[in-house]
Formats: structure tokens, sequence, C-alpha cells
């Protein structure tokens, strides 16, 4: 590689490092071993940037000079929407889509499969070899964001007595295949997990010695039904390359590897991410304004007729405001702070169930702690607020009415954010109800009752 | 491990894998054989974990029994409070953590200099050996974000013109020190990187051939001022275990192994959701009332000032407020609806600046989608609205200047949300300013221009 090219791909990372007009040049002009030479010298996952930024007419090309098992390479790194494997796959002869999954890794294979029609994945795994169909039968029985849905079989297990000298020549053979031959783990005669040791223990060890005396008799391993998130958390704390998967009887079924929880991960992120902007779907990029409206609306309905609630309380209180029309011009700070300290109050609470790092009841702690921070600044913006209404408007018990609701609100607000999340988690609901947009529709009906309540209390002062 | 313990561990992934009464029990005992039998065979995690709960007497006890090479594997894991690193260190003999710090990673022991006080650094480098000291006083001049600031240099590099027989004799040698072995790099006369090498490769090759004949020439690595969530990126794109920091002139430099881009992925999916929320310090569980509330109030100051310009051009159609007093009843809707749809467009655009999966075109046409489909969902949320306003209110006109200002603040709403935070992205501003609350306020100001707008020229006919 030429300095050059070094220096540019370094400017910015997103930059192609491949040459895609040559890439297209060679497949227009049917030159396949140029093609080939330039695409194999690739590293797989440019490959598959090259395949996706691609038109139908060329990925076939493609599909024509490569062997299954070089699609299978760059497929293992396929990242288009969910909703594009279909459509690929049926653009691809059957017989040949049968060998590139064979291929694959069996996790990311099954990942691809459970995308497609059960018709479709019936006759791939029909053309498949029985050994290779057998394998990702079972992986398709788990859920998607299980262990048991992202891990690989593909893994190295020997037998605890296996002495140290043979396991290396076992490492060695088995190389090409397993998913990673960096953590090697250890088996009884019925196949129950035992033992771990990565391959720096197996080739520091003594030529004599054998496998039990080298692994690692504390394992950690998850259960087969673990929430995809827990299998993260733990990989990252304990530093793991890859982790054992095993059933209620401690029998080993499979392993998950680290590049598979760094997507976890980032899927995760977005997850948590999207609820509290109140999107469902944050990452396709590519869809119409209608598709992109269709999915938002929704939820856009929804609070439209809790914003009515809203409405119809205010609207009950026309009396007040008819009377004292400069009430109204404190609406939007009113519920717009109580909005905001719920939503960042909602932020933490999210934060605090979904790292999981504090027990139950310090989560109740921490959520009336937000209650009293709620408080205390809600009493510092209402003597800001105070000061300039009074300096604006000259109208001092209209002030105390509108900063006396701020910090009301404001403090219902925080413990209405921090409390709802943990609530529902507590009631087994599904927390995306509690999305931002959610809590902040809440909390303007809440401090609307405040502020108008108040109002209309201390109405006779104020005419 | 008894299968009893086994199944509690994985019930409840966040349960205590250890026994915490015991330990302390030996501590308390002052039993420094048998606290040392258990704790040492625990996984430095656990380790770490059971430090992080444990009081100051105990942990004085814990220095007392342990090496400062015993200490330093569990310190390799420790995840606590930037701020609390300062009150541990004063706390440990100078001597002693000096030494802690040496039998660290270099990466790890760098993280925690990052936050001591600059004369503790000094003295602490001072009692080290040099050359541990050299290493990590270099690796202290990089900022702490990028490739630089969280690379190690405890790698593998072999000339290329090794042997691979002689390779592998060389990685059992340095397996105890390498941070891994599992990434080998290959290097010129001049220490230039010119290859890279898995282990994998290295035990399946030949034994005849030499590193250059098995190694990719075609090797991705990071300048060392990239940005770590870039690093991150290139390291979940292309499943790399390591990846190679080099400067300019291509030498190498360090390496950046896969479990700090874990962290470095939370971290910076902690930091986006923070900015969605408005919270600075996410993750701080520990703090008292008035620091929490102490971190969100200059936001909050802010918010209440931009809150008043909402409340003072509301307060100039006073004269339209009080003849028409219910329009004050759909001020929360609109605002609200403004608010949430511009907060859904910022989450995606915040989304699409962060992974850089699409140029710059692009996103403003996304920005165009969003307002596009904001228009679209506007249309059908008003539509609902006048319909409910009619039957509820019997008044028409009221209902269409509603439902229009509906439409027309959420058009603009979801236009500002995604819009800001890329006009910032170009003006090189920190994005951290777009944050949920800001956009939030915003869409208040327009929003309620608009509505009082319309309303103030339709008043007559109102009346």
């Amino acid at each position: 590689m030429s300095n050059d090219t070094e220096l540019k791909e370094k400017e910015n990372v997103n930059e192609d490092v491949y040459d895609k007009d040559l890439l297209d040049q060679l497949l227009q002009d049917g030159d396949i071993d140029a093609f080939r030479e330039e695409f194999l010298s690739m590293h797989n996952y440019e490959q598959s940037e090259y395949f996706e930024d691609t038109d139908e007419e060329k990925r076939q090309k493609i599909f024509e000079f490569l062997s299954p098992s070089e699609v299978a390479d760059f497929f293992d790194h396929l990242d288009i929407d969910d909703e594009e494997y279909e459509e690929l796959f049926d653009n691809i002869n059957a017989n040949y889509a049968s060998h590139i999954l064979e291929e694959m890794s069996y996790d990311n294979a099954v990942d691809i499969l459970n995308e497609l029609s059960k018709p479709k994945v019936a006759s791939l795994l029909t053309l498949m070899n029985n050994e290779d169909a057998n394998e990702i039968k079972a992986l398709l029985h788990y859920e998607e964001d299980t262990a048991g849905g992202i891990m690989t079989t593909e893994y190295l297990s020997l037998k605890s007595t296996t002495p140290v000298k043979e396991a290396l020549m076992h490492v060695k053979e088995q190389a090409p295949n397993a998913e990673t031959i960096y953590v090697i783990f250890a088996v009884n005669e019925d196949d129950q997990l035992v033992g771990v040791l990565s391959l720096r223990d197996l080739i520091t060890a003594e030529n004599d010695a054998y496998i039990e005396d080298v692994m690692s008799e504390r394992v950690i391993s998850v259960d087969v039904a673990t929430d995809q998130e827990d299998v993260a958390q733990i990989m990252r704390d304990y530093d793991f390359i890859a982790v054992p998967v095993v059933d209620y009887q401690n029998h080993l079924l499979g392993i998950i590897t680290i590049d598979d929880i760094l997507d976890v991960m980032d899927e995760e992120a977005s997850e948590d991410y999207s609820r509290l902007a109140g999107v469902s779907d944050i990452d396709s990029t590519n869809d119409s304004v209608i598709k992109t409206a269709m999915k938002r609306l929704p939820w856009l309905i929804i609070l439209t007729f809790l914003g009515m609630i809203t409405a119809t309380i205010l609207g009950s209180f026309e009396d007040t405001l008819s009377k004292v029309a400069l009430l109204a011009a404190f609406i939007p700070i009113i519920s717009g702070m109580s909005g905001n300290s719920g939503t960042q109050s909602l932020a933490v609470s999210v934060r605090n169930i979904s790292t999981g790092d504090i027990d139950e009841q310090s989560k109740f702690k921490v959520a009336l702690r937000e209650a009293g921070s709620g408080l205390l600044s809600g009493i510092v913006c209402s003597i800001i607020l105070i000061i300039i209404i009074i300096s604006i408007y000259r109208q001092p018990l209209l002030a105390v009415i509108v900063g006396g609701s701020l910090t009301c609100a404001m403090t219902v607000g925080t413990l209405v954010g921090s409390m709802i999340p943990l609530l529902m988690n507590k009631l087994k609901i599904d927390p995306a109800v509690a999305s931002g947009p959610f809590i902040t529709t809440i909390n303007d009906i809440v401090s609307m009752l405040i502020y108008f309540g108040l109002a209309t209390s201390f109405m006779s002062y104020l005419t």
C-alpha cells in the first residue's frame, strides 16, 4: 500500500478504501480474472460494502464470478435492512444460495434465515447438506434476542483429560472451521462444561500437562435463554472474547463471540435512544416520506388524544382564563420545564434499569433523589422567574402563583419521569411505553392541573 | 462449582457470584491465607466488584494481604467514578501505588493517572522503574478520547523476515506481557507497519515459511489522533480483535484491543442518550440531591430564560387571549406536538451524524424528508383534532385555526429538529447544544408565533 493511499484513508475513515469504479468496470467488461484478483484481495468487510452499494445487474455478475464459499465470506459481514434479505435471496439461484448459507458462520446464516419466509427457509434447508442443515435447524428454534439466538455451534471443545500436545494438534486442525480458536472449552464424558482455557494458556503450558491442569474451573457461562443484553453486560464486565452457552444441565450448546456482542450493544443503544425520542425505528435512512410518516403516526395520534385531555382540562378553566388572560402566557414555560426535568429523570431511570448496576431498593432511592433534585432546581428556577415576572408585569401575586406552580410541576415531573419506568418494569410491562413524549404529555396534564388549580384558588385576589 | 450455584447464578446475572460475607469475615479475622486462597480463585472482574463494594478499612487490609501485582490484576477491571480515583490513590502508600500502576496494562494505568492531580502523577512516575515510567509518560501525552489515548504499547510485533518457527517461540515468550497474542504485527527495518497476521495464521502456517509469506499486507490501521468513536466503528465493521495505531509515517505506536472498544461504545452511547435528554452526566448514581440539582441547574436556568421569550410573545397577544380565552386551551397540545416531532427528528439526525453512515448531501435530503413526514403527520393529526374540537366546542373556525397551526408547527418542528444539529456540525459547533430540551424550547417559540399569528389574523371572525 503506498503512503499516499494510506494517508488519504486516514483523513476520512468513512471513505471507500477500495476502488469502486475499477470493480464496476471489471464487472461490466466481464473480466472475470481481473475482477477476482482485485475483489478477493479486499477485506471481507470491504467486499460486503461494495456488494451493498452495487445494483442488481452487477450482483448477478458477482454471483457468476465467485464461488458460494467466496460469497459466504463477505455475506458474514453483510449489513442491510431486515426487509431487504427476502428480495436479495429471491434473486439468487436457490441451489447457489443454499451453498452460501452452508459456508457462512451458523449464527450469521440463522440471522439471515430469520428474515426469510417460511417456505423459502424450508426449501433452502432441503438443498443443504444434512450436517449443516441440522445444525442450522437447531439454532433456528431459539428466540432471536436470546443467547441461543446469537450463539454459534462452531466452537472448539476438548475432553478435560486430553494431553496438551494433542490439544494443540486438534486446535491446528480445527482452526479453519471454528468461529474462534482463542478460547477452548473443556467438557467431561457427558459433554458437560467443566472448564475453560485460552489458547494463550495452551501454548504456554508444559508439554506433558493435560487440559485439566491448565484450565480454569470457575467457568462463567450463560443460559441459552439469557437476554442478549445481559450477555453483552457479562462479556463487557469480564473482558471475554467468547462466552459459553449451556442448557440447564450445564451441557455445552454453543458460544457467543465478541464481534456479535458489538452488534448487540449497538442495537440495544439504538433501542434505548429511539425510545427516549419516541421513534420506533431510527436507523432506516432509505425510507420514503410516506413510510417515515406511517411509522411515526401511531405514536403521534395517541399523543394527539392525550393532548386533548390537557386541552379539555384547560377548557374547563375558561372562566379563569378569560378573567386573567396573562395566565396563558406562562403555560408553555410551566409545561415545558416539567417536561424537560421529567425527560432528564426518565433517562436516568431507564439507564439504571438497563445497565442493572444497582438493586431494586436503590432504584427507588434514586427516584426519590430525583424528586428532591427536582424540588431544589424548581425553587431556584422559580425565584428567577418570579423576579423576571415582577420586573416586567409588576404583578407580584401572579409571579408567585407562576413560580409556585413551576416548583410543584418540576418536583412532580421528576418523580413521574423516574417512577413510571420503574413501576412498569416491576409490573413486567414493556417500558417502551414510557418513552419521552409519553412522559412529557403526562407531565403536561399534571402541571396544568397544578397551575390552574392554584390560579383559580387565588382568582379573587388576582382580578 | 456445584450445579446449584451454577443455576442460581444464571437466574439473575447481576447477583454476586462470590461470597461477599465470607470475604468480609476473613478480612476482619485477619486470616491472610484463607483470604488469599478465596480471593485469588475469583475472576479479576469479581475481585474488582468486591473491592468497589467494600469500605476503606477493608481496602487497607486487602492492600496488606496482596502484592501490588495481584492488586494490579483487578485494578485493570476497576470501574469507579472518575472523581473517586484521587481519593482512592491518596489512601494507598505511594510506593505501593506506583508498583500497582507498573504492573497494570499501560492503557489502564494511563486512564487512572489522567484522573489524578499533576503533582500526584509526577511523584508516582518518579517511584516507578524507568522503563514503565517512560512508556506511561509517552502515552499520557495523547488526548483522552483519541486512538492514542486508549491504545497500549504492550503488543506483539515481529520483523516480516522472521521465520514462522522462531515467531511461535517469540509469541510463547511474550504471552505473559502482551495485551493480546492473537494478533501479531509485522514491521520492516524502520519499525514501519507492513503487515498483520493472526495467531491462527501463524499456527496453521507451513513450518518453513516466513512471516511475510503468511501476513496480510492490506493492513487497516488508525492514526494516533483518530477519534475513539471512529476507531470503534472500524473495529465493529471489520470484526477486529485488535487494531494497530500508527503515526503519519506509518510507524507502529501501539494497539487498541476490543475490550477497550466495548467501553468506548458504552461511553459514546451514554453521551448521545444524555444529550437527547439534556442531562450532562447520566451514570453517577451516587450523587447527593444537591449535587444532582447543581449538575442540571445550568441547563434548566438557560431554559427558564428561553421559556420567558415564549411567555413574552404570548403576553403580547394578551388582547387576543382575553377575547377568546379558549385559545389558551390548545397551547400545550400545539407546543407539545411540535416538540415531540422535533425530538424525533433530532434523534434521527444526531444518529446519522454520529454513525457517519451517509454523506453530507444525503443528510440534508434526510432533513427534507423529515419535514415532509412532519407535514404529512401534521395533516393527519390536525384532521383528527379538528373533528374532536368541532364535536366538543361546535366552533369550526377555532378548530381550523388550531388544526392549521398544528400542521405548520409540526412541519417546522421536524425541520428545526433535523436541521439544527446538521448546521451546528457544519459550523463546527459542538452539537451538544442541540439537545432535546433546547430543540423543544425553540419549537415552543416558533409554534406559538404561528398559532397566535393565525388566531390574531382571524380574530374578527372568531369573536
